[in-house]
């Protein structure tokens, strides 16, 4: 292959992404995925991944060939994502590329499902199809960072897990009289608002429930769903009253069960799952298995300093997504309630994947250590 | 003048702020300053401020050019600041260019100094010299950054309080048992020198003296001279073996005399000054003129949360240097102890000036409102 070749692979593959990031959240639990099928340097089909149950990039993309009269035997088809090699809602990916006779397929990463992970390939190469994948590091990276709920649950069994905190530059997240109207300013709130909407699920406490009693769903963001809405609440004290219960469709998680309360939770179209440890209180890992086996690929997270403290000490976050006010407030709630450190080495050190401005605040994304 | 000219203006005056650039913390308490002469599109001319006592920049670059066997006579001079007009310890730069016979001087900003304040630009105009001032607004700005501590020492009397803090990520600069090391990178701790080296004056308090006996100099950097190194120590507790005392040179401020430990003090080489307020704490407003009198441009201090938030409380502050490190230390030492506030509101919005990363951690340069 000429550096030329090199070259086109990178740029084909670059356009496939372009094409990866218009499926909406609704292709959810499947990943975003991008399709370009070339010949000669020519754009003859592209798709991009379907809400869940209709088509996949790759059909999608051999379709628009179709539909405009082009031969795609011979052609190279780019795809963000290795083709699928199973039967779920639709037929395998893989299959429909080499009935439609490509000479080649350029992935740009390999998929982590284990009903995948290189079968896809394995099927196209069986069939005298070229095939490349993971060959620009970058690439791959940005192809995976594009669906990282969905390979952290396939590599896992549990969603990827963001969580989010509004803070003043000393760290506060309110004033000693719960007042956090408002810490940061109108573009801040609503970048999380965006960030809520990528989210499967969002995640709070009942704490925060009995305390701010907020919505906790996506406004002003055009979305074409809600999250679901979780609350963890170990003694079902949550009261039905509460914000986050209208609509219905809510998910409450307690650890100690309390029959009529949870009667009168369900009556109210909620469902009640019990998931306690050995001390009565919520068991965070199974709470995540249980959410990876509801296809919760990102889970976004907005509680109080006490489980946000929980979730980190368990081993249970991610990401850190933190908006940093220019505001100094001097006493009041922290972001985290963490065990006391008699050593400087004994907190991990974390990774600052990206720092911007976002109006007059800075957001900051924070990852922990794998 | 003609579009092209204004180009051109807008072109040597950036080549002249970066010949300022090239000046050293020796011009301190003198602004650093950048000069190219220029004539038909070339320079013949170039200088930048001398350390204190020497050249500035217009005599260094009218020396430069008669060195160079160039006349100046009807050249333009680009100046990053309004020539002086007033016997320092040179005599005035206005003056010298007057002699000099150049036609044109355009200044990137005007001169703060109250000796100078216009008087620079006058006599340039009253020889027949063409004048223009200030005329880009971003380049002014520059100029201005370039000698924050100068311009604010003109204009209030007071230095540039620089205010440097390093904390984890929910904002703690200590563990509850004191430790500290290390909680920023090799990175930030190199880059913190850095703004030592540029300040006239490092500040601290007793307490951090007592808890950490800190040498508070410049290290790793390469510098011509040491900031002179303040404690700030109401009732002269300081033992005279504290570090910060080694080398002598320091300025001891307290509140209250005590005759003996001043004398001991005194005979280490130390000064030591009594500003009391009414409570027998020391004046912070008088301690800040007495600093601009003595020249100070710009005042870098490092101190626990007390001695921060008494200095951010009685509006003493004008910038906060603050590294954010990529960690979760939970229970702590805060930044800065503050009042209590019961409305959000209370608290200033400050502004976000310089958001880096620096190694692994990130540095927030953030500006108080004026």
């Amino acid at each position: 292959m000429s550096c030329v070749d090199k070259k086109t692979d990178r740029h084909w593959l670059e356009v496939a992404l372009e094409l990866a990031s218009r499926a909406t959240i609704e292709t959810s639990p499947n990943p975003k995925v991008g399709c370009v099928i070339v010949r000669d340097g020519v754009v003859i089909g592209c798709g991009w991944t379907q809400p869940v149950g209709l088509a996949h990039a790759e059909v999608q993309a051999l379709r628009d060939a179709a539909a405009n009269g082009m031969d795609v035997r011979g052609a190279t088809a780019y795809v963000t994502l290795e083709p699928c090699s199973h039967y779920g809602r639709t037929p395998p990916c893989a299959n429909a590329l080499v009935d439609a006779g490509l000479a080649r397929v350029v992935a740009a990463v390999g998929d982590a499902n284990p009903q995948v992970a290189g079968r896809g390939l394995a099927i196209l190469q069986a069939a005298g199809i070229e095939v490349e994948c993971a060959t620009h590091a970058d690439l791959a990276d940005r192809a995976r960072e594009m669906n990282i709920g969905f390979f952290t649950r396939m590599e896992t069994g549990k969603p990827w897990v963001r969580m989010k905190a509004a803070a003043s530059l000393d760290g506060k997240t309110a004033l000693p009289n719960g007042r956090s109207q408002w810490i940061t300013g109108a573009e801040a709130r609503h970048d999380g608002h965006a960030w809520r909407a990528r989210a499967d699920s969002i995640l709070t406490g009942i704490g925060t429930v009995l305390a701010d009693d907020p919505l906790l769903n996506v406004r002003g963001i055009d979305t074409p769903r809600q999250p679901l809405r979780i609350v963890l609440d170990s003694h079902l004290r949550i009261p039905v009253s509460a914000k986050i219960l209208q609509g219905g469709g809510a998910l409450v998680i307690c650890a100690v069960d309390d029959l009529p309360k949870r009667l009168a939770l369900e009556a109210l179209g909620m469902e009640v799952l019990c998931l306690p440890d050995a001390s009565e209180r919520v068991s965070l890992p199974s709470l995540l298995l249980e959410l990876g086996r509801r296809q919760i690929n990102e889970l976004h997270v907005e509680a109080g300093a006490t489980l946000n403290g929980a979730l980190i000490a368990a081993g249970c976050v991610d990401e850190l997504l933190i908006y940093l006010a220019p505001k100094l407030l001097g006493e009041g709630a922290g972001m985290f309630a963490l065990p006391v450190l008699t050593h400087v080495d004994q907190a991990p050190q974390l990774l600052f994947h990206d720092v911007a401005k976002v109006g007059g605040d800075v957001r900051l994304l924070v990852r922990f250590p794998k």
